[in-house]
């Protein structure tokens, strides 16, 4: 089985959009903030928006189930206050759920929160809350930077965030790192730095068993994998594999051959996890391969380095590891 | 010949640090203010702090000349008015100049502008002529994010930053994008922030010949050459060979065998000049190898991709071609 950890609901139907920019011109103009029931989205809408792209894609390509979360360039936690993130992350988790209601075998949703700049993140938790008991939810998505490019939120190791740790403990789910800017710089220094922020700390002592996914193959890190490597030796930390590497993942949102081919050589096997983003920010054909870059299981299969055992673990392993709601989720149904 | 086309003056005396803490202090009470002529460094102390540190280690991996520029995590060009940049940059310019005079075969120097947020950056061009013209310097470092890590400036495509162009251009010499931060990720996410810049706007259309060297391997940006190759695409822009390769060069900062078998593999020779930024943050033994993690000679020496002429272009051919002041200057000298 192959489960793709990393995909967004980038082709929601326009009535999402239109709901959205309403919501925002709300936000000067109280008179016309829309009520969360003005947006229609039918059942069939779904199917077809669904159907004819991501599931469309993932038959053609060969994979089974992808975790299934709001469209990251969406979230814009910046925009309005923690009321207006409350709605709109409501709004878009109802949607991924509904989806993987109709397409039960192949999606199954993970959550986004309604992060606000400025606001205790424990005010997430009753969304958080609805999205894991009511929605089956496998995961979160977590904002590093809610403010949006600024990077004015405390680090990740930080107590500021530690309401949001204490739930996902409790509910063994894993969070994925990810910030909301849509530009290639953005979410790869996004993913960077969170893996920085954690370097730097002890978060991991304080909660063995939290688990963060960095995706977008773990942003710079494993090209710069001995500058990390020295860098924690500097700050006189523990090897990486004992300091970070029981907690954090990496997934193969990495576009071309030889990228893939580091990530795997230079982390664990352990701790990579296939991912796609299809569909994302890159749509088009490579040109020197013929292929879509974001198919990113070609480069998995004709990897030279990974045994059959090991392309099953980044296939299908790790995930049931990583994500045990969706192992259990999986067995419930005899997978 | 090997040349080191990254090195930063990290090891300077401490009544350096002294003089700048007092100026930080003169900020605020303009009593405290030091004079530029208070601080008193002897050639003695400078050749002390070179001959020890990097020429020791220059010779001891085999390098011959270092590019030399004044230490990165000291621009701060955030503390203080224009001012208080142009004297502080004065001072770490002077010292560059006084090493390379000290050691005239083995520095070069790289100027340091005096870049303050919010102040136009024509006001760098008398500091930028003064080393180029009387210091013989052969490049600058541009810090594409005065601000201190909020990225509150134009983009570096953006008319803002035309002044210092065509000043590179009329010298032709190149510009290090370098920001100031100390940490782990800021200089990785400059370094991709910088490239993705470029990537989006068409500077090179207005200034064919200006030249930038984005250090530390490129950033993230070689490990998702897919990603930014089709990025390009999206936006409609030139295939990366013709859009950005001509005008934008990678140093060998990268602190792993695998790291710099993707960057030689991936980007091409042409593109890539050696450096090791010794002595830099990253100063201890990688205990898989037990050599010197930032000793990035023996990762080229060792690679087995790249051929004997290919190295030579890395070691020396390309830093000839990019900075031609450089190589004037050796060829005064009959090298």
């Amino acid at each position: 089985m192959i489960i793709d950890i990393h995909g967004h609901y980038t082709t929601a139907p326009k009535a999402l959009e239109d709901w959205r920019n309403a919501q925002i011109a709300g936000i000067q103009d109280p008179a016309l903030m829309p009520r969360v029931a003005d947006l229609r989205i039918s059942d069939d809408e779904l199917r077809e928006s669904i159907a004819t792209n991501q599931l469309a894609k993932m038959q053609e390509r060969g994979s089974d189930l992808t975790i299934f979360s709001p469209r990251a360039s969406f979230m814009a936690h910046h925009i309005g206050d923690f009321q207006v993130s409350a709605s709109w992350a409501a709004i878009c988790n109802e949607l991924c759920f509904r989806v993987s209601q109709l397409f039960p075998d192949h999606f199954i949703p993970a959550a986004m929160l309604p992060q606000s700049p400025g606001v205790d993140p424990a005010s997430c938790i009753p969304e958080f809350v609805k999205c894991v008991e009511q929605y089956g939810n496998v995961a979160i998505n977590l904002n590093p930077d809610p403010g949006g490019g600024h990077w004015t939120s405390p680090p990740l190791t930080h107590r500021h965030w530690y309401p949001i740790y204490e739930k996902m403990v409790e509910y063994d789910v894993p969070a994925m790192i990810h910030c909301f800017h849509a530009t290639g710089a953005h979410y790869i220094n996004a993913d960077t730095t969170a893996f920085m922020q954690c370097l730097q700390g002890d978060l991991f002592k304080d909660f063995p068993s939290l688990r963060f996914v960095i995706p977008h193959g773990g942003g710079a890190v494993p090209y710069h994998w001995g500058r990390y490597r020295g860098l924690a030796q500097e700050l006189k930390k523990p090897l990486l594999s004992e300091h970070l590497m029981k907690n954090i993942f990496f997934d193969t949102c990495v576009y071309h051959q030889p990228g893939i081919d580091l990530l795997t050589k230079v982390i664990p096997v352990d701790n990579v996890l296939f991912a796609s983003e299809m569909i994302g920010a890159v749509r088009g054909i490579d040109p020197e391969t013929g292929f879509y870059f974001d198919d990113t299981k070609r480069y998995i299969e004709a990897s030279t380095q990974l045994s059959a055992a090991q392309k099953h673990q980044i296939y299908e392993g790790n995930a049931r590891r990583v994500y045990p709601r969706l192992d259990a989720a999986l067995k419930k149904k005899g997978i």
